[in-house]
């Protein structure tokens, strides 16, 4: 079970994926985005992706130096097509057009199609609020990847479709990126790679009995996540579905989806058009400092911000490494390996 | 136990509130308002809410007659000042004039502030999902009206903070009107009202104990609703406290408020812009359709669409009339027949 420092792991990600045949963006953006991620303490969204990346990319699913198109555009929105190109770029992209556009006026929103997995969804909401914005961010399974039965229904019907929110302070971010289900997809995966079984109340079998076998969320047959307060999880996640599905024209869950990937869906509001950027920054820090205040509940030393765990994981993780699991990183290593004897 | 027609219900509260003083289009939205709400079942913003309102208009902090004044505005924002009017006046106004923003170009955003409680958010959001947009609003409790602690805190630091989302569809809308807690409050305290305990998991006492007295919630000392999924339901709560309250200038929830109200965030997005209306519609409807297929869980009969109970509770209220609480009758009815006698 290695602990690579990050610098070696993002030394890792750029060579593979530089020889197999990445743009120099593309490559930066999955190197950063990738141990980024790994760093803040998501690993569900850090290099344990990289295998699939891999095969995704060989199969022609993600296709390596794709251009970003613009379909339709004005000054407050745009539609976009990313060619399934990698991901990560593509989002990327996509954030900085809705920043340009919200900061010229007011707020913006950003829709984008035809794209890869775009990751970690905090990564481009806290863009957004860097540059003194509030972000929104969601996507889908562009129609795939379903992981989530309705609430009272068996049969999945949605993909996980998370979402995060990021906004600007006058000393930091509050940043949100949560999913509409009790955990995460990632989550049960990385406890099916270690070989652990998942707590109550994570999800159900195909019959909706509580398990907490990792394996029973994909079957054969397969289960469901649990949204999270039932009917309220659901709904956030039919929102999300939609937001990013049908606004960009990549299409919502359904049952003919021939790819998976992630409709993306981006705002961008400008609190200098609304009160002003100095007023809602102190606003926003003198309401994060009050919830703060509380008297902690028993369990618990101090109330935590979104956004706090991972800034410190990430401090710990730059000092201490990144636990890696043996399977990916063998896995990384030897596509490295061969790519490197047999280009 | 008053069973009340819907008609005479509306009159009642069309007398009550024109015997106070209220302008035309301020009884109209009421009555409106508060008899709606309790015709899809949401009694917790129905005519409850009256004798709170009337002691509220004869304290001064809901003023009738107020005018809505206009703090900014551009084509696609506007930041308004409610003048602590009736909210459900206000919170109306605000929606249409989101809705004719949106409608010109690609998506708008309004804030208000300094408006009194604007009732159920479903409204407004159905309002502009009814023009063919997607509606989304927020309000938080202008500072006041704390009933949440933070994930991992004991006392109280947040106000109940729902939000609702509205989207159309080729044949109908959907509604989604949640609070980031178990329940809102409005819940407790109908339980309360009559005499009835709360199941376990919706409130903690002072000291963080789970408990069934609906009473707890508001004590002294006082307990706290629980977010939804623990750090998920605060984390959305955070949001959309900043949304609402740092946005407008009304004020997220803090120490020293001094009274309460809705600041509001109102958000519109014109799918016509995205991909075309028609295209947009016709993919909600079969995602809707899709979704809706999954064969029912153990205890269902089918799967339900968030708004398709409240239509049906609607459709049966409309014949059968409304329950109202004897005590919520009651002090109705004495109000306006003193109003009556001693104008």
């Amino acid at each position: 079970m290695p602990v690579i420092g990050a610098i070696e792991l993002k030394q890792t990600v750029h060579d593979l994926f530089t020889l197999l045949g990445a743009t120099g963006d593309e490559v930066q953006r999955l190197q950063d985005h990738l141990v980024g991620s790994n760093l803040v303490g998501h690993d569900s969204h850090g290099v344990r992706v990289i295998p699939d990346y891999v095969h995704m990319i060989r199969g022609g699913d993600i296709v390596l130096g794709a251009d970003l198109e613009i379909v339709t555009e004005s000054p407050t929105h745009a539609v976009l097509d990313g060619n399934w190109g990698v991901g990560q770029l593509m989002g990327w992209r996509a954030a900085q057009l809705a920043i340009e556009k919200a900061k010229q006026g007011t707020l913006s929103a950003v829709s984008l199609r035809n794209c890869s997995h775009i990751g970690r969804l905090g990564e481009y909401t806290q863009m957004i609020a860097d540059q003194g914005l509030v972000g929104f961010v969601t996507v889908n399974g562009h129609g795939g990847a379903q992981g989530v039965a309705p609430w009272g229904g068996l049969e999945r019907r949605l993909s996980v479709n998370p979402m995060s929110y990021a906004v600007p302070a006058s000393d930091g971010v509050l940043m949100i990126d949560i999913s509409p289900t009790v955990v995460a997809a990632g989550k049960v995966a990385v406890k099916a790679l270690r070989g652990e079984p998942v707590p109550e109340g994570w999800i159900v079998d195909s019959e909706g009995r509580s398990t907490t076998d990792a394996n029973a969320l994909n079957g054969p047959p397969p289960g469901s996540l649990i949204p999270v307060g039932g009917h309220k999880g659901f709904a956030l996640g039919l929102i999300v579905d939609i937001l990013s599905g049908a606004l960009s024209g990549g299409g919502c869950s359904r049952s003919d989806a021939d790819r998976w990937g992630n409709a993306t869906f981006i705002l961008a509001i400008n609190p200098e058009a609304f009160v002003g950027q100095q007023q809602f920054e102190t606003e926003v820090r003198e309401f994060l400092d009050y919830v703060k205040s509380s008297r902690p509940a028993p369990g618990f030393t101090e109330v935590l911000i979104p956004g706090e765990p991972e800034n410190r994981e990430k401090e710990r993780r730059m000092k201490e490494g990144i636990f890696v699991e043996d399977r990916t990183w063998d896995t990384i290593t030897e596509i490295r390996d061969e790519l490197k004897s047999d280009p």
